[in-house]
């Protein structure tokens, strides 16, 4: 298998099990089961999910050891989308070329919906977990990937940016800012993705440190980019609105650095992402390729 | 201590660590930590993670072994009230005689707010956790005490309680519909809080199993009680408007069994709780002098 077929297959399984969580969902309920698969199978690139499971075959584990962590940070992430369209939030109608949740379940839905996402998140991991409460070691890195990613989502990760994100619309932010921002709001789960599925594969400390220099870079570059590509990217491929962050005054890569340093900073910690991982040769393949499919062509 | 004294200490520790969780929030969006312990330090009774340390103390742990998840608990109870409020939902303005948290810090922050509080709550759980990796035993039942309470305020706890009741607004809702909400919105956590506690103190099968009965009639009473106050009690001792049930159109014990059927359900519920317990002598004073504190006097 090639990188690109890799992915594909990630991808796969991760589409095919979606309704993990969701089936969860009691009959009396069953309405929230439906908001949450909704927002869950709008599609994406599930890159999250993918790289737990890579970074979990990576550290010498088989991949779908890590398939509930992988559904989960997807789980996380898709609430965030979710929450952040919301008319008190970014206020997004569409989604991934869809109506996004409010406006297909209404607000009070589309919130609960939300928290049933990251709620389900967590519940799932922490069960899966506790299945293999008997094998020490197993159980012991599942709940060390569960802890990451718990983290990653919190207050010194995704929700930190998201608030600093929100609050700071319509403001110029400094460079300080923006960093964080970048690196909470979208760079903490790609972290936190890379870290969990490391611990679960049974990580060393210096691959884990490896993996975590290497997906902040990854976290970083996969930001500029969509910055880059809310200015420059095709409203069709991209399933959503062009043109979103400079209606909602948000401090982007370009708006604080001029698209031509933007792009130089994503092709540079595109390299430095890179060199990271070469001492690992083969074994290291799909992140590499995964830095180069992710390349922005000039048009 | 008698157990009034009892109920104040662990509330007096809980009310003395609130800000656990939100001194973590960083510098750059430290708003949220405000948002946040407004809810959290807007008084309540503090049940359910004096439950928790109880039911640690009950099963042979310290109370303060269970302060974490304690913390986390009211975390996520506060959370769930936080989105409860918000104007696509119950649209409440007063919640223990102060402005809700949306009508302070605006609706998008009142959403973050929220779901910061969940994922700290994840968060706290999973570090205290962690912290005890090399002690084999409290370790696992952290984990073991961490997945209850995740899996309480999930899709089959909390949030599914949550979905059924906003759903069955201005609809009579039947029997057995009405029983599935109050066992999930208010009772699941209530249970969870129990269990969860139980865990860290070592609970034996035994207890755990008499504990879980005890706690689910608890929770029920507890909210039948909630309802029937909704009705009878004093918005100045409840902090928060009386009747809004009734303007929600919400389906309450008193609508669907009537005042006086609401009344005998809820005594019959605490005498079978007490009759559970009354086995363990001494030791389960304090629960059971809880649900005589909890007792309606007639005026």
């Amino acid at each position: 298998m090639n990188s690109a077929e890799k992915f594909k297959y990630y991808k796969q399984i991760i589409e095919d099990n979606l309704d993990f969580g969701t089936k969860l969902v009691h009959d009396q309920s069953k309405n929230v089961g439906e908001a949450m698969l909704y927002s869950l199978s709008a599609g994406g690139k599930r890159l999250r999910p993918a790289l737990v499971m890579s970074a979990c075959e990576f550290a010498g584990g088989k991949a779908e050891d890590a398939l509930v962590h992988a559904l989960a940070i997807e789980y996380i992430h898709t609430y965030s989308l979710l929450h952040d369209d919301l008319p008190a939030i970014d206020n997004d109608d569409l989604r991934r070329g869809r109506p996004t949740n409010h406006k297909v379940f209404g607000e009070a839905m589309a919130i609960l919906a939300g928290d049933a996402l990251l709620n389900t998140a967590m519940d799932i991991m922490l069960s899966d977990t506790v299945k293999n409460i008997d094998c020490q070691d197993l159980f012991k890195r599942k709940v060390l990937a569960t802890r990451e990613i718990s983290r990653a989502a919190g207050v010194n990760g995704m929700i930190g940016g998201q608030v600093a994100d929100v609050e700071n619309e319509g403001k110029k932010a400094s460079k300080e800012l923006l960093q964080y921002i970048h690196e909470n709001k979208t760079g903490a789960m790609i972290v936190g993705a890379v870290r969990a599925g490391a611990f679960i594969g049974g990580t060393t400390e210096e691959e884990l440190e490896d993996l975590t220099r290497f997906a902040s870079y990854l976290g970083l570059a996969f930001q500029i980019r969509d910055d880059i590509l809310d200015i420059e990217g095709d409203a069709a491929k991209l399933g959503k609105n062009i043109g979103r962050d400079i209606e909602l005054e948000k401090s982007t890569y370009p708006v604080i650095y001029g698209m031509e340093e933007s792009k130089r900073k994503f092709n540079e910690l595109n390299d430095a992402a890179i060199n990271i991982l070469e001492k690992y040769g083969e074994r290291a393949t799909f992140f590499i390729d995964l830095i180069k499919m992710m390349s922005i062509r000039e048009k």
